[in-house]
Order: C-alpha cells, then structure tokens, then sequence
C-alpha cells in the first residue's frame, strides 16, 4: 500500500504506547476494515512533523477485497490528514524496507522576511536571501558513498552510517526553494542535517568547501544544527520495475 | 496593509464577540504592538475555512513607525496561521473595500478516486473525472455583466445582485484543476455557488448550457449547492496603479 500523510499532528511513523503515530492510526483503521488484527512494515520512518507523500507498507492478509476496497476501506477508518492512495498484491517475500532501491525526500523552503502562515507546517523557513549556486556546489561534495556521521543523530540505528546519496537537486519557485534528495537509504535525521549546512552555507555563514570539512570530521558536532521538520517529504521508495509498484501520488503535483 | 492567512481554524474575516476571526486577531495583535486600540477595514470578507492570500486592510493610527516594523511586530502577536505581508502609507481618505477595482479568488479542487489527507483543508475534492472543456464552456456564459442572485446565498447584504464578472480561467497541474475568477466585487458564497455548478457539468450531471439556464432563472434554487470552503482562497483586491500597493505575497507561488 502507499500512504500519504501530514506530519505534524503525529508523533512520526513509528508505532508508540501513546498510539499517536501514523503506524498506529494506520494499523487500527486497517484492522477495523479488516475485522481482525493487521500489522504493517514501511519502507522509511519519518519523525514527528515529517509528511509522507508515498510511504510504502507491507502487510500479510488471509482476507481477499478488491485492491480498491482495501484503499476505501482503510480511509474510511482513517483520520482526515492520512489516506491510502492505492493497495497492490506482491510476492509472498516482498518486505517494503529490505526490496527498497532508492529512498527520495524532498524539502520544501520559503525565503522570505515574514513567516510562513498559509504554509505553516508545510515548509521551513529563512529571513536571509539564499544563494543557490553556493549551495548547489556545497550540495556537490555530498554525492556519492560516504561515511555520512557527520549528518547522523545520536539516536539512529542504522548499522552503518557509511550511505550513498545519488543526487540533491536545487530549485525554486518564486519565494519556495526545494531540495530533492535522493539515495538508497538514509541516517537518522540525515536530511535534516545537511538542510541546516546548506543553508549555512546558502545565507553566507560558511563556503561551500565547509561541507567537504563536515564530512571529513564524521562527528555530528562538526554539522550545523538540525533543520526543522516542517518542510520535509518523504517521497517514497523505489523497487524493482517488474513489480510495477505506484512511485506517484496525487499530492506530489501539490508541492511547489 | 496585506494579510495572509489559512482560514479553517477561524470562523471567517468579519470581527464577532466570540473573538475567533481573522479580523478579531489582527485588531487584537495590532492593538498589541501599537500599544492603543486600533481597528480595521477590510477589502473583501472571507467566510469560515475560507484562506487568504493577499487581504487588504487599512487602519488610522497616530503612531510613526518604520513600515517593516508594522509587519514584523503585528506578526509578533499573531497565531502561526495569520501572517501581515507588507504595510504602506496610503491616502488619508483610502478605503480598502471601497477603492478596489478588482478581486480575485483562485479554488483549487483535487480530482482524484482518493481524498485529499496532505493537501486537507487547502483543496476541494471531485471523486469523478472531470471535463475541462465542458466546464469552460460552463463559465464563458458567466462573464460580463449579469443579474447573478442565482449565486448569491440568503445572507448576502450587498444592495444589488448585479456584478461585472471579467474572467474565469481553468487549468490544472496533474490532478489539481485550478479556477481563477476575477471581477469587480463578489455577492456572499457567490464563487462557491459557482464551483458548485462548474462540478456539476464538469461531472456531466449538466450539459455546459444549464449554466445560462441557472444564471436566467435568477434563483438560488436553480443552481447546484454551495461547493466547499475548504479550496477558496482570496487572491486580493486591485487598487489604481499609482497607490503601488503589492499584488503578490510569497504564498501565491505556493499554490499549484
């Protein structure tokens, strides 16, 4: 299945006591559309604030429903901010985080001397004017495998911290600049970190080479702080193209 | 001065003694940073769950501030979803409502099998697939000048149905369609009675000239019902270009 999802009323993906998070709202709207338990594995964990725009999640039925009665179904049971945008059959081994190729976020910013209100929650936020060569050339230094400590938060669990990043890409729209990252797997917080050296580097604090230094130094301290979550998408993972899996959802066309 | 804001949260623009309007905020962060009652006027009121992008306001006020202090100190004072955009000193007679020469609404409107769940609140929504042609030719029979109480709702107080509607365009960005309408004023729920209608014959529940029909008949009865809040926004209003009064705020590159 592909979910999309506001994050901010969420205590991010990943299923907690408190049952306010968006595994836990999905599981249960899944299990009242099933009639009994149903539990789900998702391809990338988003913290609290993050959106998804295409989480894949796994899941093991004995119940058969058309695929589109599962994606109704579901959403009738589901809070207004979630919904199910399609439901699939796939092999019997298929695991939504293990057969992921490629992972792609994007992060959405507004330039701007006033702060954002329309768009509040959905993008983060700089008072200074940006300069997107300077970061597109800070951004360079960052392709490729890399030990990536430098960009990790102390709470990851990954079992290395060594990743390769295919691409960020720099664009804007009017006063909106985004930020498409795309790689095989990410660190705990990992965009988030490098959005708060980009834009270090972006209102002129640093040089573009800082980055290569931050990179070097695989210690967090070395990194700028965390960047907000507000402007952060998860886009969705990318599998095999014999499984003909959806990679778009409506809402991708929604963003700047 | 221009005010942006997301409407959902606010029981519309106009000031009421429960306090949870646009307007009763602005007043009350204004008041705030002046340090003395200030009240204002605005150039079109908005209805519940309605958003703004570019509403202009104009107050009196004996205190000399630089302009960007204005915006910056109001902003201090607003909730996170209600954000002044720019403030200029205007004539001593300028009238926000009545020296407009021109309003623009947009209405975003998701066409999709699935509900919105990002974009929740900021778009309307069509289950069924809809025909752009035919709703063009729906909306060509509502410009220029015409009795519109077909589309006006009970409460409207303007003291005549007859308005000047200059244009409606429609375009879409992959399933978002897009209405742009502009004119010289607007009757109550006028643009939302409109949607309700370019729906119907967009779905083909009507041919495109059952629009001339519904617009003839002068009646409310005739039209289809009032299409959601949630996908209006208010573009702003046009003044004489001499004023130099900003037309565009950031947030208007948000939109699809």
């Amino acid at each position: 299945m592909g979910v999309a999802y506001r994050g901010e009323a969420y205590h991010g993906w990943q299923s907690q006591p408190s049952g306010r998070t968006v595994q836990d709202h999905l599981e249960k709207a899944l299990s009242a559309f099933a009639a009994m338990p149903v539990s789900t594995l998702c391809a990338g964990r988003t913290d609290t604030g993050v959106h998804g725009l295409n989480q894949v999640v796994h899941l093991d039925t004995p119940l058969q429903r058309e695929l589109f009665s599962w994606v109704r179904g579901t959403n009738r049971y589901l809070p207004p901010d979630i919904a199910v945008q399609w439901a699939r059959v796939v092999p019997p081994d298929f695991h939504a985080r293990n057969w992921a190729r490629r992972r792609r976020y994007a992060y959405l910013l507004l330039e701007s001397p006033v702060r954002p209100a329309l768009e509040r929650h959905a993008c983060g936020w700089v008072f200074k004017p940006l300069d997107g060569e300077a970061m597109r050339a800070a951004a360079a230094h960052l392709i490729g495998e890399h030990d990536f400590s430098s960009f990790r938060s102390i709470d990851c669990q990954a079992l290395s911290p060594v990743k390769r990043l295919d691409a960020i890409s720099i664009t804007h729209r009017g006063a909106y600049w985004r930020f498409d990252v795309a790689g095989v797997a990410f660190l705990h917080h990992m965009v988030r970190n490098i959005m708060g050296c980009l834009v270090a580097v972006g209102t002129g604090s640093r040089p573009p080479e800082w980055m290569a230094e931050v990179l070097a130094a695989r210690s967090r301290d070395a990194a700028a702080p965390t960047f907000a979550a507000d402007g952060l998408y998860f886009m969705g993972p990318s599998y095999d193209a014999h499984l003909q899996l959806p990679e778009h959802t409506p809402a991708m066309d929604w963003l700047p």
